[in-house]
């Protein structure tokens, strides 16, 4: 297997990137082809020994950047490391591409490159999304699709479940809508016709999921539009940022306050972890031809480790062609709720 | 005036209802009347010393519980507490119906006993919301309606900005539309339309605000469907309660931290504090032809009492007048998008 790693994307590249492909390459037996700028990815792996046959460099003169216009930057940057990645992935060459740059033309360079998955409507963004105290769940579609139809939330239930039983290994896991309340008959006309096709597929659909039950991990995968899926993601992040930099603040007003902290010092920083899900790997870009993962734009060299070691289950459990193979049944209800 | 207080609404009701309404009739001059089964809340009055002047009891025979379909209930049950309520202030008898009941029989009886205001297309629930380590801000719509328009959401901006001026005393809040990105042309058909109109407006609107940035107070009116409102609200409700309970488990573990724990608690439990918003009062319905306010299912004799302080300014200050003195605004700017 060939995994291809963007060296130009994210806060911290190449240096992150660079350093988390070698502390991977002493884990695993495939070859890591990190594509990006040769000479500074170079410069950046003179640092550390490695095995030089795990890691190989190809040279992308261009970069994307955030600032760039998604689908105009897929189109004319045909030297980026995004560009040069997922077309080596859809030549055969790759099995997987993984960056840290930006979700706009990763997503434009799956559809554009790779393209859909034959029958898949809208292929979307899966997040892991932490659960504090237990483990996360998966958050599809977490911002790819703004607006979304009944079928599109069939097809993130049908996508996230393949995917977090085949990569993360949770066994037939449950399904769940995000809705304003318990019922059927509850929500939005998108939620509520997205409840009868998920209730007709095979999922182990668990049923409508409450605001409030997300972060409980009521479900294993939650299934909602991108829009509402990207102002959960970082509502939560916002929030718990907000809860630990108070509670930050408070325990270091006074000497008995900071005596008391400086006693809790490990529990402090283990509730940080709770909320540090890059063991998970990345996100990645389900209903294209093909893997590819997203990883968070600030990733350190363990997230980028982490991310390629998911990124194995990914190529060898055959989630693309699973997703592929399970089409049939969401064109079948689809059709059905449109007779 | 006379403040109508339901007696039947809540989980503690009437006992909650009825401590309430005797605190609050110590610092307030009005009327305060209860509407319910006369004889529960007689027993419950009977507990407390309090100025026969300032409390009345009218007595309603049924109760609308959160299990009644609410546009059924609000149509059968007429001598309910809410249906007997809301008729007092459409008929001037009373000046604002305060409630812990079913939002949506409240929601139902405004619609349909009072009635919308001229030009107003969607009446929205009103909700404060909650910043760790800073002041509240207002959540529109909070959950009236799952699928909006573009001009509800300019409604839902003009209303909240409203109430929060003149009832919280926010002077010339700053108005936010929840949305995917900070740019104008972000997000999905709905709030890129919304944020147009938006910016038409006289309103101080500060533009996009991000799922990370609502916790952070990143506005004062935080304008949005009602759909994603309920999410964001519940969202956050369970995310704080759910980092509050491993904050409590993690600081038992062991004999270190429980001493760690013992040194903080005060810092703990105003932790806590955080995230109880019930001295701003409840939520109003805003856009409906006089004031109704829905507390909190679980209010306790304080928020009651809050609520009811709080209704005063509701009335005082002419908030229903003022928004229908707004609608002209919003019907040009509503023309001029459909031109």
């Amino acid at each position: 297997m060939r995994i291809i790693l963007d060296g130009m994307g994210g806060d911290n590249a190449p240096a992150s990137v660079v350093e988390g492909a070698v502390l991977a390459s002493k884990e695993i037996e495939h070859t890591i082809t990190i594509v990006g700028k040769e000479e500074l990815i170079l410069d950046e792996l003179k640092k550390y020994k490695y095995d030089e046959q795990k890691i190989e460099v190809i040279n992308a003169t261009e970069v994307i950047s955030n600032d760039d216009a998604p689908v105009r930057a897929v189109r004319s940057k045909k030297d980026s490391s995004i560009v040069k990645g997922i077309n080596m992935v859809k030549s055969g060459e790759g099995d997987i591409f993984i960056s840290a740059g930006s979700t706009g033309a990763l997503l434009a360079g799956g559809l554009f490159i790779l393209g859909r998955i034959q029958g898949i409507d809208r292929p979307a963004l899966a997040s892991i999304y932490p659960i504090v105290g237990s483990e996360a769940s998966l958050l599809v579609d977490a911002g790819a699709n703004a607006d979304c139809k009944p079928n599109n939330l069939l097809e993130f239930g049908m996508m996230g479940s393949i995917y977090m039983e085949k990569v993360i290994g949770r066994k037939n896991p449950r399904v769940g809508l995000v809705n304003v309340g318990a019922e059927a008959a509850k929500g939005s006309t998108l939620t509520k016709a997205a409840y009868d096709m998920l209730e007709q597929s095979h999922l182990n659909f668990v049923g409508n999921v409450e605001g409030r039950d997300v972060p409980k991990g009521a479900c294993d995968v939650i299934v909602t539009d991108g829009f509402t899926g990207n102002i959960i993601l970082k509502l939560t992040e916002g929030l718990a940022w907000n809860i630990l930099q108070v509670i930050k603040r408070k325990f270091t007003e006074g000497v008995k306050a900071k005596l008391g902290a400086a006693l809790l010092i490990d529990k402090l920083s283990g509730l940080k972890k709770e909320f540090d899900y890059s063991e998970y790997g990345g996100a990645p870009i389900l209903g294209v031809k093909g893997p590819i993962v997203k990883m968070h734009g600030s990733s350190n060299a363990n997230a980028v480790k982490n991310t390629i070691l998911k990124g194995i289950p990914y190529v060898e459990e055959g989630v693309v062609d699973t997703i592929q193979n399970s089409v049939l049944e969401i064109e079948e209800i689809t059709l059905n709720d449109h007779e």
